[in-house]
């Protein structure tokens, strides 16, 4: 496995971000400048700014769709564009809802602007992108908008049961898989499939690819949470160990409550403290977890998930250079960076 | 002018009502309870209430929209739906940022369940609206949900420049005027055409109905402008004076900084005063906005809304008693209860 980005998702940047930009400036004033802020287009007052605006897996992934149903890539430029601006949307809310300070190395919109005006940006992307695929009247982009309607459905599903775990303290490994199949791996679904349906594919194909992405996104989440506990800052953008920090009950942690084991019944103590954790508690913490076999699970299961993926695509019929660029994003988004 | 309920407005929530239960019903435990409690089906505890759902004039005008293109209002109870969906999407938002705590008589929802939850459950409403128009197949279907959701992106804009008003000292009465339209007018014209476009009606009538809900809608700022300074809480479900306490700059406050009179610059000055303003200041500033000719102003303004939504609706080929109960509806709403 390796960490360097393929080609396409940078491609992919060059294709989609200008659309973005496009779609972008037909939001009113007031709140453009806060969605061009989060997207990495403005600074903080509003000038151009070259913080960029993550890594387009999602728009790589819909135009590989695109192309996957024998489409050009620029077939899917415009579903491309709507994936991306819902994926935006929930992390615009989520930071709220979260209380997360920084978030691609750079402050939060909601830290800048205030949380109104974050809600509200995340409001408009949302209704932006449904908007961009009910503009097509072909058949097409109908499916395309209930492809991507189902997919924000099941977001705001997987982050209210996220948001509904932290409180408790009971969480199954079950549960926990099926949030993260909610809050992460349907908006992957979507992407992977929905170039193809915008594109007119058959049924069968358009279900392989959402499999594909189900998948790779459950895969996704769980090198991300293993990431939240021990990856480098550098690496996430994010402050050291916030996941852990705000009680989160990822993938990792919910596999070490439940393991059983001895170091689970300190870990469940340790996370039930009143007290803000330092320092010390975070690392006491993440050294329980791998004790508790809940970063060798996380790891198992994230290369299970990578081989289903694989098998999925295998049965696919799409072009092979496509099957090798799908699997190299894949690959991409769950090496390990630990 | 009456303040009396016409009866298709309970008769809307007669029929609506279950619609809307249904489609609540499809959401996730976490965010159903937050959208059930604010729509006024359960209390706090997640048990029945009587408390309702406030007064679904939009799921009247959308039932009556579908008769005014000849079809029957159960045609209509779709578009009913999606459109009080987003008017509690933007309810439950506008509280947050607003710092409203209270509606319809009850605590925010925000207040209730925290301001992550509230977020959640309008992200939730609003992409349920858009879900139920979509999974009409029909290319009807595809035009009622364009029809709203141009609507959601000028509520949104609407909003953003109402939240930016606040914090200037300059707004004129155009870009006021032209706020209102986008905040609460899209959505009064989305309502009064939407259930005729999913119906399959010829533009010219969609159109003629969407202007009439324009104005009406403008109207119905107006009044709420006036009853949110002169109207009794009681009658506004809100704290006293709630608007000119969190300095919002409604129309007729807007009009009379305009003025030029020796009043609107008093005015100006109480408004800008960096402490919170008591009972007495709240009364002095009512006072100084009627002296200065702003509530004179709004009273108009809200007769010739309300005469050019007649002229449009007279101009429509549509049943007379459905003309009639348009009518009805549009006095009410604009009926002066101060």
């Amino acid at each position: 496995m390796t960490a360097v980005m393929p080609a396409g998702v940078g491609l992919a940047r060059d294709v989609v971000g200008p659309a973005m930009e496009a779609a972008v400036s037909r939001l009113s004033p007031e709140v453009r400048a806060v969605a061009a802020y989060h997207l990495g287009m403005t600074d903080a007052e509003g000038n151009p700014s070259g913080a960029g605006a993550g890594k387009a897996l999602r728009p790589a992934l819909a135009l590989l769709s695109a192309r996957a149903a024998g489409a050009p890539s620029e077939r899917g430029v415009t579903s491309a564009v709507a994936v991306e601006l819902v994926h935006n949307f929930s992390l615009l809310h989520d930071d709220i809802m979260d209380g997360d300070t920084e978030r691609r190395h750079r402050p939060t919109a909601w830290t800048v602007f205030g949380v109104g005006a974050a809600i509200l940006a995340g409001d408009a992307l949302l209704a932006l992108a449904q908007d961009l695929l009910l503009e097509d009247s072909a058949p097409q982009g109908l499916w395309a908008a209930r492809c991507l309607s189902v997919a924000v459905q099941r977001i705001i599903a997987g982050q209210g049961a996220d948001l509904a775990f932290e409180k408790r303290d009971d969480v199954g490994l079950t549960e926990c898989l099926e949030m993260a199949g909610d809050k992460t791996a349907a908006l992957m679904a979507c992407a992977c499939s929905i170039g193809a349906i915008h594109a007119g594919a058959a049924p069968s194909l358009a279900m392989g690819l959402a499999g594909f992405g189900a998948h790779i996104g459950q895969a996704f989440q769980l090198t991300d949470d293993l990431l939240g506990i021990w990856g480098a800052p550098e690496v996430t953008g994010k402050p050291v160990q916030s996941d852990l920090r705000a009680r989160k009950k990822s993938l990792p942690v919910v596999a070490a409550l439940n393991s059983g084991t001895t170091e689970s019944r300190e870990l469940a103590v340790l996370l039930a403290r009143p007290d803000d954790l330092g320092e010390e508690d975070l690392a006491h913490a993440a050294g329980l977890i791998e004790a508790a076999g809940g970063r060798r699970w996380a790891e198992a299961e994230a290369d299970s998930q990578l081989s289903s993926a694989s098998k999925c695509l295998a049965e696919a019929d799409i072009p092979e250079d496509v099957r090798a660029e799908f699997m190299a994003i894949a690959e991409f988004i769950t090496a390990r960076q630990w």
